[in-house]
Parts: C-alpha cells; structure tokens; sequence
C-alpha cells in the first residue's frame, strides 16, 4: 500500500470513474481482465478457476507490500464494475542523481470500453497526480512489442520510448521427488 | 533490503569479486561508478559532490526499503576497491498468474574492467541465485536503445528484447513564492 496516495478518487473519461485501491473483493475482476486481453492470455492468464489460488495470494503480496498498490477503476454509476487496473510499485534509486522512480505495471481496460479514455484517466492521474505526491520523478513502464496501438497510447501521453525492456524466465525448480 | 539473499557471496570472474549489500561507506564508489558512463553522465549523474546530499538520501532511501536491495562488487584482493553496482526490486504482481519479479536497475562496472566478465558474474548470479531465493519467476531490467553493447551481453545471458521501455519525465513541482 502506498500511503500518501489520496484514494479514493473521481475521475472524468467519457463518464465519471470511481479509482479506489484493490481489495480482496475485486479478485474476480481483476483476473477477468487479464483474461480480457490476448496478449496476457497468450502468457497463460485465462481466468482459470485452477489459478485463483494463485492470484488470491499474489492480490495479498501486493496489498501488504508498502511500495506497492493496486488500483481499480470502476464506473461512478455502478460501483460495483471494474472496468480497469493497473499496479503502481514506488522505487528509490541512485541514478539520475537519487531519483525515485514509479513503476506502472498491467495497466487492463476492459476490452468493451477501450478508446473511451479511460486508459489516459488512469495515467494522466499516475503522471500528474500520483508520481508528485510520492515523491517521483520519473514514470516508467515497459509495453509488449506487439502492442502497437499502446505504444501510440503512450507516446501521445508524452511517454518517450528511450529502453528496450528485456525479460528472462527464470525456470521452474524441479518439483521435490 | 532484501533479506532472503544470502550475502556477501563470493563470485568468480576473472578474478574472486565479493558481492555484498552496500552500505554509507560505499557512497563515494558508487558515485564514481554512475559517472564513470556517458549515458549516466548525460543525464546529470556527473559525480559532483554537491549532488552528494541527493545520492545520499537515495541511498538510505533503497537501504532501509524491505523490497530493494542495492549491492556492490569489489575485488576479494582488495575490499576496498569496488569494481561493480547494481539494484534489485522485488515486484508482486497479478499478471502471469501472479508472478513475482526481479525488476535489476543501474548496472554499472568500471570502465576499467568492461569485458573481463565481472557483468556476467553479477547477472548469473542475480538470475540463477538471487531470483530463485526470492521467490520471482521473471527477471527483468531496461537498457537505453543507445547501449548497443549492453543489448548483445543481455541476450547473450538468455535475456528476450520483447518490449519497449517508455519513460516520463515528471515536470519538477514550482518552487514556493
């Protein structure tokens, strides 16, 4: 949880959105959208009912991590539907002479309100909001290669694609015999 | 501080190297390892002591958080000498079934030692070593697209260039009347 966030929050997109920190209440969700979204689906998160456990216990990592939060976005006219997501993990660094840098991570609109604006709502308030009242001076996030249209998302947002991100699977440990 | 690696370790490039938690003392080393890079130093990492009180900060900023670690390399020859830097976050997370991550920032070896494999001693042991000791199944860092070298050496340790990594800049905040 990160504390000096002021939640929750209305934002204005095509209709008024409630952002509120994840509670254990929005595990569904959250898993929904993952699935939501080929990419994600493509690396195994498909809302399976075998993989909750899972999920339930990473939802609990975050939510007691105190350089984390999860948020959700759900519309102001019907609290109960969550229509985005997003992570936030707060880092101090040395470089750029001792910048604290914000890390967003699976940013998720629901598929049936992409280009309605709720994906800038949720970074314009990360950037102008958020990274100011944690004491960051630097957002950064890494997107999929093969999300083009994000890509543009971000560059009109004023995000400037300076990395290339690198992955490495760590493999699995072999199970105990 | 990321208190389930076990430190300091020894690492064997060509030569013994001690991986060990930084502390205060190390402040200067690292200082001088960030300028010691023409991309660091573009960006204002230039070593000036008048920038010392932000490092300093920033140092006990990463030392005192639960999820970060900042770690220094030095010859085993010479304690003193520290040779090589680098930050782990530790990141839970929803996406990937609820992976954990390794997120690795500011690798710096000097300039000096370039190729002699202290890099690789370091990155083998933070992906085979230091991933698994905490639990993360993905290792990831982002590179700036000008450090060519740095890409071949990532792919060359198993790394997958699969994303692009976008920054923002945070407007610094006015200074009060």
């Amino acid at each position: 949880m990160l504390n000096r966030l002021t939640l929750p929050v209305t934002l204005h997109a095509a209709e008024a959105l409630d952002l509120r920190r994840a509670s254990r209440d929005d595990l569904g969700a959250i898993m929904r959208l993952l699935s939501d979204d080929p990419v994600s689906a493509g690396r195994g998160d498909v809302g399976s009912a075998d993989d909750e456990p899972a999920y339930a216990a990473a939802l609990d990592r975050i939510l007691t991590d105190r350089g984390n939060e999860l948020l959700v976005a759900a519309r102001a006219s019907s609290p109960g539907e969550v229509v985005g997501t997003f992570q936030l993990t707060l880092i101090p660094g040395m470089a750029r002479r001792g910048s604290t840098r914000l890390l967003v991570e699976a940013v998720r609109v629901s598929s049936a309100e992409r280009s309605s604006g709720i994906g800038s709502a949720l970074m314009r308030w990360t950037t102008d909001v958020a990274a100011p009242a944690l004491g960051a001076s630097l957002v950064q996030l890494t997107s999929d290669a093969a999300r083009v249209d994000a890509h543009r998302f971000y560059r009109r947002l004023g995000f400037v694609d300076s990395h290339i991100g690198f992955k490495y699977a760590v493999p699995s440990a072999p199970s105990p015999a």
